[in-house]
């Protein structure tokens, strides 16, 4: 009997962090682990070399009238730091209470364990089952799957399924089944200002030129509306607004805004007229400051006018916009509105689309969806309500996976992406954890899903 | 004979940098050695300890009807940092050319050893010369002269003097003698803003909260108007206006606005109206950011948005304010003006007053002046004439030294600033140097003035 805890343990045992060449022995364990283990439960595995990190494709089934399921996962994972933060070794997994503890149980590797024990568990009943599944798992998702859309484009042929099937999205409770119905893309820059052509004593010089701090903290203060919208003209010009039924959805999450407030530790919301702060992180886009540097920043006074100071921005971006799109807008306001005195840098960073999927017989406006896209849906909504004994969310997330968009622009595939992972499990942070009764509900909900795609 | 070239030499040998610890034999052994330099030339000295670095007191003449000038130096230093940026060793003073590089050799030990050679000369051809002649050399100017107005007020009645003379401003060109007549104060502090009581990942909760960043922004740049005025009620209140004189005399400065925009390398001032830049950094208050900090400032992308982010801020005041009058107005608006969704915190830094003196034969409004003060101001100006063959210009400066105004507060006494650094001799950077002809010139200068006070 496959024993999904104890193989996550192994897995987890894998330092595979992607971003830090000094865990190649790491990656290379947990991709060796994952494709034994994948070739242990009656898979043919292909280890599909990339620029950087190889990607592990596994196939079973090969009757062309069969359905065709792709189930996503990663096997790298973030670094661990700061390690001083964590109660239990970050790489060896620690079952405490209901949960499993380590770096990687909750991302990714817990959720692809899930479907990993579900196919083992299945395919134990039902050697023959008539169904097609193909694992894709890479190993360079927590550094932006910068190699992915050249590995899709040249592994079409392999990979042409009905859908792609995976988790690696939320649920607000251990209780609640969500369906990640939808992503925010991401638009991501950074502002360079300079302006005297060296650091300048703030007293000798102070008081006759635009100090670049001040110069940056003009052009970011006019970049919203005191009512919180992005003050950018032509930003919200895609925005496509979510149907009655989405903003519905919303009350199934069963948290209140004080509840939300509470957790974010602020008084009050700053969201924009017309959308409670639930719906604005889903349906609305943004724009964010995530950095502000320049000048002195250390213990004391230092008096100088610096030559440059920076801010870094992320735009967050819903359907129908584009990075291009919005792009556009944004930088020719910016270049607009640089004060005079100094000059500006726009230095473009990471990309990635939104992406929204309808589930059938929710929209008043249907879109042509495959019959094994809509089959698909509907069997985990059914196992879902069944094993969790209430029916699933459909929600979008705020957050972006730019891989979905490529899955859909090279594949054609949409998504059906089964919530696993909760508020609390710290994931990217200290004292990662998996919640192991979602686990078991996880498996036994995927397990009836398969079954049902193969018509058992 | 004197050779202050030599003298000086030995002086930066020892490396006196009063922020660092490390540096405790440099600070002991600069202070010997001025105290041994001043011992050597026939004055009575004292080391004064304080709560940290000590003061070198030294007398000549107890006549109490001389007249007595207090000679104000210091003989800490800047850290060298970054030493590779260096082409001599800075604490081996190295001639080249027409100048001597080492760290200190402008700033202050150069200029000190200017007074003290002048007055070596003036004593060896006048051993009963009729001055009472003093010198504080403190060790803790570079730190804020931390511990000098406690000096002052325990040590009253050894400096009762008519009036300080000393070296630790700047001239525009070796060929320009300047005598410093006013400084700005300042008022330091700086401004920490909290959002949600964690860092938050911008796509799970980007859109609807204040974030700190936005904050900062929006309150700095609401602290300016577009013309370059500081944007707050109250805060020119107490400015005074220069007199025409104050105006005619920066023209005797010789440089163009072109020229000084070519010097800061930028493309147009941003001065208030009604000042050129010369009198902007000159008669007008400032409010300059000198760092802003908050977020993610590494390399690429980190989607976050901050709990804190935090602005340095240093005020420039003029005659009559005071950083507790200009406090006040500052940190009411700023109060007023948080924008709502985070909470703001103000820690209060460096505070100085502003100094301002009129020289004699020029102000329509002549104050109170000691005779003696007025006597010194003649002294220098005719002895400035004779030995640069122009009269000097009488120019406030763009920085501050707080102690000047300690000087004036705790003793009561005026100072005759006689400027002896130039633009290019590095002040607190690599490879400071000391211009030998302006040291020559000083001596010669500072010789005249001495000998004309004790009435030779």
């Amino acid at each position: 009997m496959f024993d999904p805890v104890e193989k996550l343990k192994e897995y987890v045992r894998h330092a595979s962090v992607s971003a830090d060449p000094q865990f190649k022995q790491g990656m290379l364990g947990a991709q060796d682990f994952i494709a034994g283990l994948l070739k242990e439960i009656g898979f043919a595995v292909e280890v599909v070399p990339t620029a950087l990190h190889a990607v592990v494709v596994a196939k079973r089934g090969d009757n062309p009238k069969w359905p065709h399921v792709i189930i996503y996962g990663h096997y790298d994972v973030q670094p661990a730091d700061p390690l001083e933060k964590w109660d239990t070794p970050p790489y060896e997994a620690t079952v405490k209470g209901e949960r499993i503890y380590g770096r990687g149980t909750a991302d990714n590797k817990g959720p692809l364990m899930v479907h990993v024990a579900a196919v083992a568990r299945l395919l134990e009943k039902n050697p023959d089952l008539p169904l097609r599944i193909t694992f894709v798992v890479e190993g360079e998702e927590e550094i932006g799957s910068k190699n992915f859309k050249t590995f899709l484009k040249a592994n079409k042929e392999k990979l042409r399924g009905d859908f792609v099937y995976f988790s690696d999205t939320g649920i607000p409770s251990p209780e609640q089944m969500v369906i990640t119905v939808g992503l925010r893309g991401m638009m991501a820059f950074e502002i360079e200002f300079t302006g005297p052509k060296m650091d300048l004593h703030s007293g000798m010089n102070g008081g006759v030129l635009m100090n670049p701090l001040q110069a940056l903290a003009e052009l970011c203060a006019s970049l919203h509306t005191a009512d919180g919208r992005v003050n950018i003209p032509g930003f919200y010009d895609k925005v496509v607004e979510p149907e009655a039924w989405e903003r519905e959805q919303l009350k199934g999450l069963g948290l209140s805004e004080k509840e939300y407030a509470d957790f974010l530790g602020i008084k009050e919301f700053h969201t924009p007229p017309g959308y409670t702060p639930f719906e604005a992180i889903r349906f609305l886009p943004t724009l964010e400051f995530n950095g502000f540097s320049g000048g002195y920043q250390g213990e004391g006074t230092k008096t100088v006018i610096p030559s440059k100071a920076k801010v870094k921005i992320t735009c967050r971006l819903v359907a129908n916009q584009t990075p291009d799109n919005v792009k556009e807008a944004v930088f020719k306001t910016i270049r607009e509105r640089c004060p005079k005195g100094v000059t500006l840098e726009i230095k473009e960073q990471h990309h990635a689309l939104p992406y929204v999927v309808i589930p059938p017989d929710r929209s008043n406006t249907p879109k042509d969806q495959s019959p094994a896209l809509a089959n698909c849906f509907r069997a985990v909504d059914k196992a879902a309500t069944e094993v969790f004994g209430k029916p699933p969310l459909y929600l979008r997330e705020g957050g972006s996976v730019g891989l979905i968009a490529d899955l859909k622009e090279v594949l054609g595939l949409d998504a059906v992406m089964l919530g696993l992972f909760l508020p609390e499990d710290n994931l990217h942070a200290p004292n990662e954890s998996f919640h192991l009764g979602v686990m078991k509900r996880g498996i036994e909900t995927s397990e009836r899903v398969l079954a049902a795609l193969a018509g058992k």
